[in-house]
């Protein structure tokens, strides 16, 4: 689905929040886990079952308060190949929850193997006549460094399926400026080219709300950055990870909206995952904590946003 | 295992050469794809079956001839979570076969995620108090847009478990000029700037024969680019993808090398996997059809680079 249609989740519930599915087994309630090691064993399939649990029991205590969530598929991945199929199966039961699903893959590539993975998350690969949709996910980060002939084959899947991508301009690490920060010959910094390239490539494809199909990943950690490309890039749609465990604020991220409250989503992964570990009920509470950690930040975001 | 050993390999077959496994539906011999298709019908399922059917065979073609095999994620990702099973079925088969495994997957994420990505494919996870390897590669490709936040994760897991990692320098497609060929303040391009960048993060990793764990990847379109990168970077192994159907030949790899013929490997994928299109019999010779082409292309690099 496109940016409008994510906005528009936002607007309605006043709450620009990306929630973060970023499990590792640590991470999970031990009740949790220890119940599906005890089902599986020692193994990948015991953890991913367990991941599974986890994200929906998150995706019920939030769902209603939240527009959207992203998992990051580093943490699927680092289970194999039934990690995979949890990620899977996590996007189809968010989307069931009518959750908008941000598959954090940062892919990256060329020519047909660019088309391949937009094709994998946000479109259909044709099996003996028939089309089928691998992952299905609503929109997925991508990694600009390889040019257009990376970044065009993602924008005519999201054309042709009416998806997005975020793709990383300006990123939350403290390292990100070693290039992303150098100043080129015309005086543009690389991270303000690629911005730029972005809107170049996905200018004909803005949308009613104003959205080109090309978003772009922002960090809360780099506030004057955000809003500097704000004002550059009129027709991008933010993903602004940093927020909470990164350090980012409330006030951080205020400069990454628009005059309405629009064109950014503002992603927290640990501070709601892990909030059960600061209420000391050994997990117990997992999904109230999540709740009132979606809520603390709704409100946070409220108060420093101006026109949500 | 260290680029020494992928070294020593391409010394003992004197062929530099990695095989691509980049399998779509219409590059699988009709014959070995409609029998799957037969069994499982139009499904991921049936059409990974059939790839990890197709790489089989094409490894038992030439695993006396080549020393390391690329599987590209992006295909294996279109068939979801059970193209990504047929992944790491392909990888164990490889292995088995002495075979070096490179996992073309150009991940790139930051602290926790990037270790995850790191344990993802190159080391481990524990599960309940046991280490498992959930895909278990010999190197991976990286993208180092994030700077060193993004690098240093991959180098300490290559150190703990003996494994390499290739990032993306000077990529083979003709608009990698865009960002990568920009020229700094100080005069540098881009790409040299992420070249000298892997190296310093790189520098106390080097091997007995004289490789940091941390390689690149260069395009053989670009030939003198990777004859200055090689110059400059001189602890780096090189990855050189854009040989056969990209347009590089091996006079455009000959500079990839040092003075004793190593230091690089050269790709090629659809020249080799579909190298039955060419010979008339409708995929019945696919296994010869690629043999001969991994003939072809030994003897063209071993013409064109000294000291192999």
């Amino acid at each position: 689905m496109s940016f409008d249609t994510l906005q528009k989740k936002i607007w309605d519930l006043a709450n620009p929040t990306v929630a973060g599915l970023d499990p590792r087994p640590e991470h999970v309630p031990p009740a949790i886990l220890e119940k599906h090691l005890a089902a599986k064993g020692n193994t990948l399939a015991a953890a991913a079952d367990a991941f599974y649990e986890f994200n929906c029991g998150l995706i019920d205590a939030f769902c209603d308060l939240v527009p959207a969530v992203k998992p990051q598929s580093a943490y699927y991945e680092l289970l194999g190949w039934e990690g995979v199929r949890c990620l899977k199966q996590t996007a189809d039961y968010a989307k069931a929850k009518g959750l908008y699903v941000i598959a954090d893959v940062k892919r990256n590539d060329i020519g047909t193997t660019a088309t391949a993975y937009s094709e994998a998350y946000l479109g259909t690969v044709t099996v003996g006549g028939t089309a089928l949709a691998p992952f299905d996910f609503d929109a997925a980060t991508v990694n600009a460094y390889l040019g257009s002939d990376g970044i065009v084959p993602f924008v005519e899947t999201c054309v042709k399926y009416d998806k997005g991508i975020f793709a990383l301009v300006k990123t939350s690490n403290k390292s990100s400026g070693e290039l992303q920060d150098m100043t080129v010959s015309d005086g543009r910094t690389v991270y303000a080219c690629v911005g730029e390239l972005l809107e170049k490539f996905s200018g004909d494809t803005v949308s009613p709300l104003g959205y080109s199909c090309v978003g772009a990943v922002v960090g809360a950690t780099y506030p004057a950055q955000l809003t500097e490309l704000r004002e550059k890039l009129s027709h991008t749609f933010f993903l602004v990870p940093g927020y909470g465990a990164q350090g980012g604020g409330a006030a951080d991220v205020a400069g990454a909206f628009d005059e309405k409250g629009g064109g950014a989503v503002i992603n927290s992964s640990r501070a709601i995952m892990c909030a059960w570990k600061q209420t000391g009920n050994g997990g117990a509470d997992y999904q109230q904590a999540a709740r009132d950690e979606v809520l603390r930040m709704r409100d946070a975001l409220r108060s420093a946003v101006k026109g949500l």
